[in-house]
């Protein structure tokens, strides 16, 4: 468990304590500048036993570029929290920090799960209906079809034992409908997805991932994180321009205060506190990422979702699934 | 002037009456069934002397695939609407029909301008101040960096004619603002935008796009299409959303009656007919593409669009504007 992001230390130990309270057969390890912990589970009066820290002297800033940071900064709490999940010390690392440093890091010390390519992140996006994993939503911008392809073996996994889906319906990012459509990775992609063990639905153009055609979406990272981002833009735009409007007279002002309990159920969804963070699937040890402004509830989810990982051998179901897949020999370039 | 699209013939010859009663001095020519655009025009009574028709027999259907129906259906009025322009009869073309067929005709017969090596398709994406024209949106999706540097150079002549906009601020679609993020393509089109004449404020993330950090975002043909799709979805499913939860309770129903004036200044801005289509970029005359689903009010602004682009010249500044850039030679693959 590494801590990290905008609001640590408080929000990041409150999550902490909460989860060492919930799951009292589990040790919680705060990686960190041991001190600035200390006095913030000071103010709790008794601290849970099962929570223990773990200093750590350097801190990885945002603005720091990924790889070179995880090389020089050894002492950080990212590149600690790793090693800890490397070494078996630790059975899961839950981070708020640096998102690329956390994804470099992991990749270099966990390596890979047998006969997975690239790791990937899996990001839920709401839907009419529940929830769609779009995946990969930045972790790879060199995508190969083998990738996307492991995507979907993995995030159904993942959805399975986490989600409690029974049949994960897979589907393919993608600009038109018809098979034949858009560019060499979509096209290779579609023909391994078709072909493969998994409930593949086809291809799933941009307004259908809202519709819920599909419960785990694949795409090439750089598509995946423009719109994961463009999608937390635009509802929070939306939401905002709504309110500044009806701020402007009485009779919308009141409206909008009676209208607000029809806003809730989708703000809970647009929540992704709710799911506590994103899982990097593919690594050899379970790794959350957290978003940088995770409050307490984001962090107790995480730590909720990465026992889940562990306890559910998520990661031994993936490789003995990848293992029954038969992919043709040429589509592993 | 093409007809087409899924409300043709009723909605499109009512937005072509509707310009050729606005713009007296410029002549619309209906290309499509004589016979039903004949009788779509009786119920009118005086139809305006500005409006003739061009009878054409096939039809290119949604499910066609779009080089093939462009060979095969060349008395479709698609192909004939881009003859026309082709060979000077007409000054511009309107179509709601096929895209992609649209696209295809237009490359083949317009060709490119002199200069451009890609035609693109700029829309225009709601913000907080205004509107951000995010080219391309799916006619190349085997972008090179030098065709997302003329997308700027070309995007930024039209929102000078079309939208009045002084000094267009040009971003780059990108998962990072720090300069040296992304992918090959994204690092090597910031280097060009970066040494170019164009008004450059750097990478654009998918949530800065609602901010209006930029006037004009280039990216790649895929992504772009994907995002256009899943903000259509995501702002339809958004309201109707918003629109369930609240007829659950009285309450929250009257709220949202009370509301409602706070929604409409968003819905317009969401809706896209205001903008009237969207241009397609680089081909050696004007296109303009409607969606399927365009009204009367869509087909008048998109012909008034179709109108300003050739009166004011737009593909001959493109041309000019294209010619001082001094683009290194080496990116020019």
């Amino acid at each position: 468990m590494q801590w990290g992001g905008d609001k640590a230390p408080h929000e990041v130990v409150k999550g902490s304590v909460l989860a060492a309270q919930q799951f009292q057969d589990s040790e919680i390890l705060l990686v960190g500048d041991e001190k600035a912990i200390q006095q913030e589970l000071a103010s709790y009066g008794t601290v849970p036993k099962n929570i223990t820290t773990h200093h750590t002297s350097q801190v990885i800033h945002m603005e720091d570029p990924a790889t070179y940071s995880i090389r020089q900064k050894i002492n950080s709490s990212i590149t600690r929290s790793v090693e800890l999940v490397a070494s078996g010390e630790a059975a899961a690392m839950v981070s708020a920090g640096h998102t690329g440093a956390t994804v470099a890091a992991a990749t270099l010390h966990l390596r890979t799960l047998k006969g997975v390519r690239r790791p990937g992140i899996a990001a839920p996006f709401p839907t009419k209906t529940g929830v769609c994993l779009v995946i990969d939503v930045g972790a790879n911008i060199a995508c190969k079809p083998i990738h996307l392809f492991q995507y979907g073996v993995m995030t159904t996994i993942f959805s399975k034992y986490i989600f409690g889906v029974k049949e994960p319906r897979v589907g393919l990012l993608n600009i038109g409908e018809e098979d034949a459509k858009g560019n060499d990775l979509a096209k290779e992609t579609f023909a391994l997805l078709s072909h493969s063990q998994l409930t593949f639905v086809g291809n799933v153009e941009g307004r259908e991932i809202f519709d819920g055609k599909a419960d785990i979406v694949v795409c090439e990272g750089f598509v995946g994180n423009v719109m994961l981002k463009f999608a937390e833009g635009l509802a929070t735009g939306f939401l905002s321009a709504i309110k500044a409007e009806a701020m402007k007279s009485f009779w919308t002002k009141l409206g909008l205060f009676l209208c607000k309990p029809a806003f809730a159920p989708l703000r809970t969804k647009m929540d992704f506190a709710e799911y506590g963070g994103v899982p990097l699937l593919g690594v050899n040890g379970v790794c959350i990422i957290c978003h940088g402004r995770s409050d307490s509830k984001a962090i107790y989810n995480a730590i909720r979702v990465a026992l889940q990982l562990s306890k559910n051998k998520v990661n031994e179901h993936i490789v003995s699934e990848l293992e029954k897949t038969n992919v043709p020999a040429a589509s592993i370039t």
